[in-house]
């Protein structure tokens, strides 16, 4: 399969949503996914390592995202000033793809191990935050807290987002940890 | 096999983490912690659904404690104080089995699908917390906030504390939170 397949990996993401949408997610193969994009199942797996994770590769490009702007905030910047360059880049990241991400959640929804796995990559994008943090100075926990609670932020946010992405999701990232404020003593 | 077994669920606890701790998470069979335990595999399933819930049923009597005790705080208390409520309560039943606690999370450190177990039931305590309080009356975001907050505070308080357990488990929870002052703006 030399040819070159322009956007393949953009096609199979596509195809498999159809498909996970119309068909349902356990129902779909692989096999069903390549031949609605019009590749073999052998080119899906030179990108994706199984079904679920065409709906996951995503993950790490907002990992990167997010951690590269947090690293990359201006070194006088707190520790919160480096959390909201994190969480603005991923607000910039999904915001271009709105319509995507919110045919994935649908998807994710229906199905505890889709769920399951969103949550772990949640998680590790919050540790690899913390460890920016700490690569900027940060001590703990003021490191961990910071990067938990603005990922709790972003997830909350996240989802109403989805139910409704004529919302701003920087204005309820924002909203939420503004909450804060209540939960401090 | 019907005969009486006193305490045969603290005991295949205790022989489990004797072999997780000596003989390894991965080599240790079910058959062997019960042998240890000096009951039948069959005892052990009894109790147990498969070889990792003997390190995880405890997380149905934490999540229950912390829920309960987020209810039954004063119906004028804050949503800051019901936290602080449930957090205390797994605070007393950790403190009772602090040994227990500390040998668990050498086993659990060791190995990434027991890790992820443990960050998926801590996500089922936080989304079990935010229920408690809504049903207090608390409005979201602040519910999902924090009940997020909260459970991040007291997991990265329980990671220094099974290191130090001569540390006051409720203190660093506390300290935690005391950060959440810088994130606010």
């Amino acid at each position: 399969m030399g040819r070159w397949e322009p956007d393949a990996v953009g096609r199979l993401r596509i195809a498999a949503l159809d498909l996970f949408g119309t068909v349902g997610y356990e129902e779909t193969t692989v096999a069903q996914i390549a031949e609605r994009a019009g590749v073999t199942a052998r080119t899906f797996f030179r990108y994706f390592a199984d079904k679920p994770e065409v709906l996951f590769d995503g993950s790490e490009h907002l990992e990167h995202a997010m951690v590269a702007a947090v690293a990359g905030a201006p070194e006088k910047a707190s520790a919160r000033q480096a959390l909201d360059a994190g969480l603005d880049a991923a607000v910039e990241l999904l915001g271009e793809r709105a319509e995507f991400a919110q045919r994935r959640s649908a998807v994710i929804r229906t199905n505890a191990a889709l769920l399951e796995r969103e949550t772990m990559k949640m998680a590790r994008i919050a540790e690899a935050m913390a460890e920016a943090l700490r690569g900027r100075g940060v001590p703990e926990p003021q490191a961990s807290m910071t990067a938990q609670t603005g990922v709790a932020a972003f997830r909350i946010a996240f989802a109403s987002w989805v139910e409704k992405p004529s919302t701003s999701l920087a204005k309820t990232i924002a909203d939420n940890l503004a909450v804060l404020d209540s939960i401090k003593v």
